[in-house]
């Protein structure tokens, strides 16, 4: 089966979540992603727990389809084998705080000098350009910074991080959009240039609609919990055992709603006929739909509502996600064998191309897994070459 | 100015969020957007809550840098306008339910037969295949199904949704990845292919870290409000004035936080010098670092943490976020001037390419702005062959 990115070698030296996120999409649409990690410690995330079988679970949900080799870039022997390395590649990839490649030498001038098309990707937490570009930042420093916090949470309570690294997963997608880009142009113009993506500015990115309100009305948006700001209704209900969402997006949807309650007669109530009618009166209306939605389970809505053809789901926690009928359908949930951790499940990849579909092929690379392989059938270095860059520390 | 996208032609029928969230990535990068929108009606979002000028704000910010026709895809009139423009494309996007196409006679098969180059983008709810395909999705449903709700919120409080539509926009980076992967491969073989980007499959694939978690643990993740699940401290702290989030990502921050805390001697205290030991006593250290932060005012703090050197940020609102010197440094915030509306604030782009930079270079179009340039300059049609089509309902 080909592979739509599989004519691409990609150097990754991402540690973490935001950099091998993005590296991770290359490598299921088929890239040659060869990670490059520090002798004996590798990336952080591989002392992230839980682990499996002396792995990090956290680390091979991200690292799978990767080549891994150790290269101690600090080293002359090391900056050796990458320079050597980036003349073959189309891409490089890192989330190091700014200023650190340069002080490897090894930033973009320098490896354009080596390499004309090479593309340069870096993700890092505020960019490589401004007054805030050398801090450091983790993923709830930017939720908090770039707003994304301020809008979310319970109506009247505090703001509320995302209970997934979403500054870092944005960063990471802006990054691989980027790289894509860059190597379209370089297509056409034969060289290559810098992505340089923020994970603040990805969060301000995201916030679209939030900017338009505020720019417009002036009101600063604050957390409204589950429910829409101006659509009722179309919110969360609790039920005999659980809760839903449910969203009558228009007047029709919420006469089928009113249908499916047994309480036809409600759509016609003049209080609640239309949406703004429903606003007005919100109040007055939310008590009586939750006492409907509390008298049968969540499933016997939910088999009630899809009937009916309004809009409705289950809150489903991470187990009820991966057991699901559609994520199960869709390939959302993929097994694959690890050399000492086994069997481990990872997320599928939701990009589904009819010609040439990503795949998880195999699992994350233990530390130095392929340097041999790498050393010996990507750059042709003979067995003497190997074992003297080795002897000078070069992985 | 050359732009990185600036050969591609995309047929944009996409309405509301998740696809004309992808096509503006693709027209900030320069594609040359053609959004095809229903006669009279248009985009639903055109309706959306605020306007300025008559024009939807939220509409507005998404659709900046597209030209934009009428066309009526249910007439034969405007259908044979839109295979004429299908045999020019590059790439067609839509956000249909899955079958609206088929219905119209116009699904990938059907372009592909006028135009094996074409590479077709669906974006829906719940993908193309599977048992829920054909169910209308909104985010808050896609939220609530996918897991972000659960692990979301106020520990011990409620699943919550994130303040922003998270389940589009996630779904709109995942379909321009697959675009541009497809344009990628194009080039190589010659022919286009579909791409199908479901939310609920999105929502999966951002949970990553969770589902490893929970699939080797049989803990199922829930709501831990602001802080970090294992790394402390690593929160929120309610200040004189505000709140601030701090993340001492490791020991030795942790000691230089308790420097600028004024309270060194806490550092080498039994009970909290390493990270294992502030996590079992977490109960007694929570209160003590409270307190000496309800101290001094979130600016205060910001500065002696910042020279400290401890990553930390305010929580700020959208207002604070349009005003942050890094945001308007990294050109987060552009003015685009509208005919009727003026000039308007967008978000920018967070893709920052060194040779070919995005832009935002002409306001969102008002409705069937660009039909007959369009009708004149790409398809070159006459006159008398412009009046035909229009006296048959075309656009």
């Amino acid at each position: 089966m080909s592979l739509p990115l599989q004519d691409l070698l990609v150097l990754d030296l991402t540690r973490v979540l935001a950099g091998p996120y993005a590296t991770m999409i290359l490598a299921d649409l088929g890239a040659d992603v060869v990670k490059i990690e520090m002798p004996q410690t590798g990336d952080d995330a591989r002392a992230f727990p839980p682990h499996l079988g002396g792995e990090s679970a956290y680390f091979m949900s991200l690292n799978r389809n990767k080549r891994g080799m150790t290269l101690n870039l600090k080293s002359a022997a090391g900056k050796e084998v990458f320079f050597d390395l980036v003349r073959r590649a189309d891409v490089v990839v890192e989330n190091f705080r700014p200023g650190t490649m340069s002080r490897l030498g090894l930033d973009f001038t320098a490896l354009q000098a080596v390499n004309p098309r090479i593309i340069y990707a870096a993700a890092s937490g505020f960019g490589h350009t401004g007054p805030y570009s050398g801090r450091a930042a983790y993923d709830a420093i930017v939720q908090a910074m770039g707003g994304l916090m301020s809008v979310t949470g319970q109506e009247g309570g505090p703001p509320t991080r995302v209970g997934t690294s979403i500054g870092d997963i944005t960063a990471g997608l802006f990054t691989t959009i980027g790289i894509l880009t860059a190597v379209h142009h370089r297509a056409q113009s034969g060289v290559g240039q810098m992505v340089d993506v923020a994970m603040l500015d990805s969060q301000v990115a995201i916030l679209e609609n939030a900017i338009a309100r505020y720019t417009v009305t002036g009101r600063v948006p604050a957390p409204i919990g589950n429910r829409h700001p101006s659509i009722i209704p179309f919110e969360t209900f609790a039920t005999a055992d659980g809760s839903i969402m449910v969203a009558a997006g228009n007047d029709l949807l919420w006469r089928k709603l009113c249908a499916a309650l047994e309480t036809p007669s409600l759509a016609d109530e003049p209080d609640f006929a239309t949406n703004p009618q429903r606003a007005d009166n919100y109040a007055t209306l939310r008590p009586i739909l939750a006492a409907r939605f509390a008298r049968r389970t969540t499933a016997a809505w939910l088999a009630l509502l899809d009937q009916a053809g309004v809009p409705c789901g289950p809150i489903n926690n991470v187990a009820q996600v991966l057991a699901d009928p559609q994520v199960r359908a869709r390939e959302m949930v993929v097994k694959v064998d690890h050399p000492t951790a086994g069997e481990t499940t990872l997320p599928g990849t939701p990009i589904k191309l009819s010609a040439t579909p990503a795949s998880v092929r195999t699992p994350a690379p233990r530390l130095g897994e392929h340097t041999q392989e790498i050393l010996r059938d990507l750059l042709h270095y003979d067995a003497a070459r190997i074992a003297t860059l080795e002897a000078a520390g070069a992985f």
